[in-house]
């Protein structure tokens, strides 16, 4: 089972890579946040595909873009393609939602999109990929949107058929069940994606097991920054003074490792004269 | 004495609100390094102008601009000045190097503008800011490039001639040697600013004593979520478990918390009937 | 009755106001246009705002965005309008279509959006606009749809109800029959705005004893740019000279002129020392 | 003799393309005076490679940037370089003067880079640009700066050790005679190009004949739209009424050609079902 960990930057990438990990997950989730906007499709595409240009940049692991419900119809889904495919990212996950769509796990009302105009959809992105292009996942969000197995599988199989690569099956449940239950009659040779956030206490070796191709580490990054940035502002605006956090932050040093100053001054002695 | 804390995302600048700190300091080397670049005006003015806008529309707090050099010259300044007047934000600082310029801790060379021509820019900044626009900052950086005290004292002057609101007196010292010599024999009322990065075990207490009116916490929002987010991307590919990190980072929760996703639902009740 | 005549450009906005109009017109379907892409929300919204801002910083007179059916949903609009109070946009009309929309002489289907659907935007857009702020505009489409006109009028009493200023009323006759019809059986005070791209041969005189407060002259400079680029593109293609073109087009004096380069002169005289 | 034809936006690349022009010429005074702005790199680069990414996106000829003097340093040159190779762009002309430039036509005093300084900056785009990536062209304006022949053709033949693929010479002068100074006095293999702007009554023959490789028509497409559109706003606001400029203007129905609107019908039937 291959491993996603989430990247909302370039630098949350460049850190992801470094820690082993074989593929970004650009989250939209992440990305919403980190602008403070809620994860409502209120970045535009071009603001998230601006900021996925920076990560695609500085790694060399593949990058799988959450595409949203692919920010319109078929149209604004095909351009974005073109997009990717220029950019070379690796794939790009869309969910059979309506746009503008809703954070699977946020209190708001979760609206599926007609099969057929999924399906166009996804054979209007698989007919604009091109060799070599982006992988195409459909995300399944039948379970988050309170739908029946059943009709979660029809709609996966139609999904397969208009030219899906993969299918990332989401629960919002505290355990895995509903995944293993899709799992288990999920008798397509498709590879079928998991994202572990609510169920987060399931091995990976176990989400292995049940015959998961990918697991989605989708917001960790991120989630551990905010927990740090609100322990080291409230620890220096109470401890009025900035020796108080200065072991549990990264060294200056540490920032120009990771983006590699050494490459810069490098360069300059060489074109600078 | 004031205190900024740095922000690089909308979303720092929230914690960094909701933490008390009065001010925002939007950090080049933090915009840079999270966009995966070094801090030598490699992100465009208008890259720039894109991310703070972000910050500048979710908090309350007065934002304090990072403006390097000024993106170019006097002309390029006062171009920036017309956005950052339309778009709200309280001040921007400009340091006296040429463009592009270097990270002040770089091991690049440090080269200062001319006095005559970072005067003018100072001056066609303060012609274009209006009444009510943000303040302007003079960063001095003769420490930074070798110079003697006198020099830095001597295009004060004249900076505060050409009309800057105040004086950024920076080092990269461990100690605070150099800012409280420039203290000390600076004569004008108007207010001096430090950046304690360096200096970092000097308290606030005594920066106040020493006369500094406002202190900048230059990046330290960044480096705890470098250091976070390595820990938990390490923890999560050794582990090979999403549950060995859960109790180290934020609950999803309180990222909708921090983006009101409350008044999301609300306005849902009320607009989609 | 008002005149606002289409920009696609901060340059082509000069020239209007230069050429006396009033009012500028951010045509959808000209920025479109320009990008190389099709008026069916290929451009991000964020893409048609940073063309705005373009615009507006360079007239005095007030421009009147295009805002196509408001980008999303209602959350996407209120969105969009604090970006345009920021700006300083004078207006936004909205159409009663879904996202995306489609050009009204397209080919292709026109929907129009659900009654409440399109209120709820039109009400969080009234919320959100503030003292001051543009004005709102809700332009009806049920003419291009082919709704009867008795459904058009309670659409729109509806739409007035809901907070639009104006109305915009839409037709792609070739004579202002449908116009006229609306404007006869609409009662209410508020102004009615009209668009004779189709109906050109209707002169402002007749529109506005019609009772039409504003008429948008809303692609002639896009026309009219296409036009010229292609005779002179094609003169000096065949010709394998520019002579021959030469008196046909601006001489490079007047982009100076009309773009005020004395002004940058004057100021590297002050400001360069 | 290769023949270039400026745009300024993806619509009049298309037009050039289709006219039958094999090159684009993607120029910075067109693409800073359609933004409203002075040609004195007060667009940003990113601003300009955004303009540029949507004329790439729609032709399918070679597209040639207008490269300034390459947005900064060496460092800033080999990061546009990265971007220009992942768009597709053919090449990139860089000028030998310091950053901020200012238009070579405009009274503002114009200064060269060091020749080092330069150099550097074409060896470090040479070293970065890899296979199939852009050609890189350098621009000499020693004629524009007032400095001597033999000046320009020592820089020029450093230009070309340092890695320059062609050499651009420019001149403001009525007449071609710099132009052919230059070509009769230089002995490289490498090519130059040339830009009649001012000497445009000069036939491309004469220009060919005088071994002139390439021949760009640097601003006339912008030119012809600047006359076309004030004719049609006076026309217009004089005339109230739209009919006395129709014949003047193309039909909307060209438009829809232009940006091939038959092609989203298509798509509309095969993926709308």
């Amino acid at each position: 089972m291959a491993l996603a960990m989430e990247a909302h930057s370039a630098l949350s990438a460049i850190i992801a890579e470094k820690s082993g990990f074989p593929v970004i997950w650009a989250s939209g989730l992440s990305l919403s946040s980190v602008h403070g906007l809620h994860d409502a499709n209120e970045l535009s595409w071009s603001q998230v595909l601006d900021a996925l240009s920076f990560m695609v940049d500085r790694v060399e692991i593949p990058v799988l873009l959450d595409g949203d419900s692919g920010y319109g119809d078929f149209n604004n889904f095909r351009l974005i393609i073109k997009r990717l495919v220029r950019m070379g990212v690796a794939g790009v996950v869309i969910e059979d939602k309506v746009f503008p769509k809703r954070n699977s796990f946020a209190e708001s009302a979760q609206h599926l999109a007609p099969v057929t105009e999924f399906c166009g959809k996804l054979k209007a992105g698989r007919d604009t990929v091109g060799e070599g292009g982006p992988i195409i996942v459909a995300r399944a969000e039948g379970f988050i949107a309170g739908r029946p197995l059943s009709e979660t599988l029809d709609r996966c199989a139609a999904y397969v058929e208009a030219g899906a690569d993969a299918i990332f099956i989401h629960s919002k449940r505290k355990d895995p069940s509903e995944i293993y239950d899709f799992r288990r009659a999920w008798k397509s040779h498709t590879p079928v994606v998991a994202c572990p956030t609510t169920y987060c206490s399931e091995s990976f070796a176990n989400l292995e097991a049940a015959g998961i191709a990918l697991a989605i580490c989708a917001n960790q990054s991120l989630r551990a920054s905010i927990r740090a940035m609100t322990k080291v502002c409230r620890a220096i605006h109470r401890g009025q003074a900035l020796s108080c956090v200065e072991a549990d932050i990264a060294p200056v040093a540490e920032i120009f490792d990771l983006l590699n100053y050494d490459e810069l001054y490098q360069a300059e002695a060489v074109y600078l004269g």
